[in-house]
């Protein structure tokens, strides 16, 4: 198959992290995944949502944002709107999700981590992206915490990324852009840590149903992405959690 | 492992279906899956959202509610709150997905169907219940297009259920109820075809990352549950899609 | 005249209680008259509004919603609209006020119960049926709090019912159905205690003013059938209040 | 009874009427009832709510507000505060209501007429003063659109007034102020046409369920009163319904 | 040039103010300017927003609205559309500057001055004739704290008025009322203190660019009414600051 | 006095634009003045508010945003607060008028051009490098309507920029960064065209009221400072208007 940009089918867009991005955040980084470009912030408050006051317990949640003119067609801001769409609900908690599992949220004591991701140009695979980009925000954050004598040591199990993967007519792809994306059989986002282990997978049959040897074969192509971007993670952060 | 209600781990719970079940909605029922009761209704309107205005082709939606005490501790009303919550975005949309998947909406015509979907009692599995229910209330609302000679047959590619599946300490565990939800270190939605091929699949490790192998045996199992759910839903229809 | 349904013009719909309908409430009922069905709940919360903190004195107050296919045409959730409309909250004021007359809320102390009263399936009169069926649910939760120790006994001073009455043409009617209602000329909607005494009377010349001879027949109507839904509700609970 | 204010138990507060109050409205008024005060202005608007378009109908509808300081605690507004409280629903509503029974709809025409009742200051009775004021802002709202050659003649069949009674200890009082309301054992709002009948009444017993004789003794004062209302609204308006 | 109201271009409108006018409020003030009617209210509570607490310094805010019939079109009201427009956020927060910025929040001590500024009639000049009625309520508001021994001394540095000025064609123009201000090519609201010195100047070319000479004819015709408006409100307070 | 980063009184910060920069918009600049960074982007759109519509007048109108992190403390989301603050309405009313004012909306035709300002770092003067940035975009939008045939030139009348002057302590100062425009005795935002012409000036006495020849110098200050910004844009967009 012919990609749009003349990528193999289970190659990656070119990646590019500014790290750290925004001076004021605990941890912040600048994101380039092809044409899909995001910020991603973390902010650390030393309270919690009531239902964790007095457990001991942390707590991380992230807020996703679009640009207006990220995309070719406008989008009309959520807060002129008044009200946050279902698919900015599902991403936000999608991100939560993925970080806070790999997260010791008792070490990180009765603090909340806020993942923001705002999209500043968008092209396909952005809650990925989101995801991929914040554990490194997330990362720096809770090293602030332990430079700065709040906790003892960097609460986090494994590395984590995310990659879309999905179906178009014939071929299994790696990494959609937003055009392969429209045109989708079979799309599905996939987050793993660095063991290879499953996080989180949505898989849906936008056009059609589909088989599980589908199933299978987009799980192998997601984890060659994944395990790139790991490396890549490993890299800006310098350093293994152990 | 003994379940809470003795069930065998690859055991739906006990299914009821009323239907019709409300006089005034083109399709109507009302679903038991264990303590989890849902009323699921079906609404045909002869309009469809903007961005499919003119193109011939029809809508399926989905709402999803919980009255107040369907749970434990009250729920507030999200009409209360003014606002509707993330978890109920992200089911609301999960539905609708899964019926429009094997739906042909260009048969359906310019028309919208609203699926709604208001869970009475809550045991865990409200969602994928809905997508069970609704595929009825659908079936119904779209023969009354074909009794009424709007349409000339039912659009309907094939049966679709959904059913949870997740792992429990060691045991993977079909149609989980809320105790065992709650408990469960992953747990997947699972919605499949009467093929058996798969329409949307979410799985989460909500305490840990999980295997392939692991996520192969939930779908075996959720495939031997949906199989049986389409039973039932062919046997309360009483026809076949051809 | 013939009525809808063959009964007599001073004739209740039939009447069936389910109590309790659902485990978790402190108070439950499912209630059906004729064809308007409805889930009433009880929940005891141990806090009050912030207008009766340390006064020692606790509050009843209700809420009220129809599902969207309770009705031959659909009703937009009001969650999705952001917004409560004009006939709900005057409704919601109706229930909570009726309940509150007959209760010493002294002796309930700094607690605030909430009667959820959700419509399944409206046929005329749901604001009345809400108010019997709650009647019931409130009891039951105050119950409950006498026999988890918190309060002495059950403080309600009387038995609580409500009808609906109009007059459609020349006839007087009790328990309007809904095709009754949308032609009365005059409606009215009365809630009365086992004395015989009034606790609300909203009346309205839908179409024309009214006589106040007209007035004291729907009255005397009110309290015929509100003496037979009170009989029902001392049949069901099992208890006179003394 | 010694009334705060001296008058004898069946006595209207001092009531002054400045017509018209605005330039701008095609009717207006504002009305002194004692310490309560009230602008109440009428307009036109050649459109009809979506239910009513295409029947040659017209409708009146009312909306209610009170100032910050209109009452001895400042309100916080209903703008600021982003929603209608049931309160002001149940108001608006009610004026609504009262307005539209004596108008006939189909003589109007597709026009709505807005009725727009702004308390300036509150001592009890702003509803039915609204009710009382607003009539006279709708009949110079409907002889503006006879002058103007839109209608023939005004569609008013008859006059209407309001006032609150109730019963304080052991006094039935008329017209009660603030101080008089919030001690009252019963409450009742009655609406009446000219011809003495009845349009609306909404009364509650808020301390106790009060018997029908009592019912029959405040419909009395009300009647009384409402009378004297009438003949003033004829003097400022100076012509006979016919 | 023929003004509307054949005022001279450096005239200001005929000028009411009714002090006290609502008998709740610690301050309020009824004030006509030509055609333009506006109700300020001050309303001390004890309590300052989350960012003074434990500061020992008060706030002072606004809120403004406009009667529905104030003006000659219908202004839908912000309670019901649910949010508050730019222009009303706009001039509330005007108000509030203007205020504050004579006034000694130290002084005056953990409490929060609510303005509440209600146009009954709207000509023109809203926002600068609720600064100018603002001032005096504010005034009354403080000596009240002063009366009643909760400060010792009214802590107001200046006296502070504003006023509209703007040009229309060739003329500079002072105080405009509606008409001309849409006509305006430039236009100007000044805020100015006793001692002749700027609080705050809004000046927008909306017609054109202007040159700075002509914001120098407009501040010194500014200043001219500002002089006579204080001049007015020692007059109705009759006292000196000092 | 000694400024922050070293800069003299007049002197503006370091000025970066990078056009285009989304590659989506009809315009669109990144621009950082100092720590000053934000996204200007301009839309168009083929309809006009409704108070336009059939007048052949097009309409320019501007939002602003600012992502969480921009600030040294975490900004919630206008979106998940669900409503527009009042700062932000007062910028992007600025914003607008600054640009209406210099475009002939006749020649534009019925087309409305959205400008979105979003901050990704804030350090000061965020409104003025909005209007300044937001220049450059509505160019190059209108310069893809002539492009396009759409309209047969420019509709711009003059370049336009702005800048924030203020006085701290006793140092007139230009170009203002957070921590000056904290400390600042007077605020003002200063809107010109190239012709030196005032389109937009806001003064405000923050910490005390100031002189007339206070404002003349802030005035002289901002001139010099726009003059600057102007050539700055001439030389981004390489032509004169005539």
């Amino acid at each position: 198959m012919n990609r749009e940009d003349k990528r193999k089918n289970d190659e990656l867009r070119k990646l590019k992290i500014v790290r750290p991005y925004l001076p004021y955040a605990e941890g912040s980084v600048y994101l380039e995944m092809g044409n899909t470009w995001i910020i991603c912030t973390a902010t650390v408050e030393d309270k919690v949502p009531s239902f964790l006051r007095g457990t001991g317990q942390g707590w991380i949640t992230a807020e996703y944002g679009m640009l207006p003119r990220s995309s070719p067609t406008r989008i009309p801001r959520e807060a002129t709107l008044r009200r946050i769409g279902g698919r900015t609900q599902e991403i936000k908690r999608m991100i939560g999700r993925a970080l806070r599992s790999v997260t010791d949220l008792h070490e990180l004591g009765e603090r909340t981590i806020y993942l923001d991701c705002d999209v500043v140009r968008a092209d396909g695979g952005t809650r990925t992206a989101a995801i991929t980009g914040s554990f490194i925000a997330l990362y720096d954050a809770l090293d602030y915490l332990v430079q700065t004598d709040q906790i003892s040591s960097v609460p986090l199990n494994e590395y984590v990324a995310a990659i879309s993967v999905g179906i178009v007519g014939d071929n299994s792809l790696l990494d959609l852009c937003y055009i392969e994306d429209s045109e989708a059989d079979v799309d599905m986002n996939v987050v793993m840590s660095e063991t290879g282990r499953i996080i989180e997978i949505q898989g849906t049959g936008e056009k059609r149903p589909f088989e599980k040897k589908e199933l299978d074969n987009l799980l192998k192509l997601a984890k060659k992405g994944i395990n790139k971007l790991i490396k890549k993670q490993k890299k800006v952060i310098g350093k293994e959690l152990t």
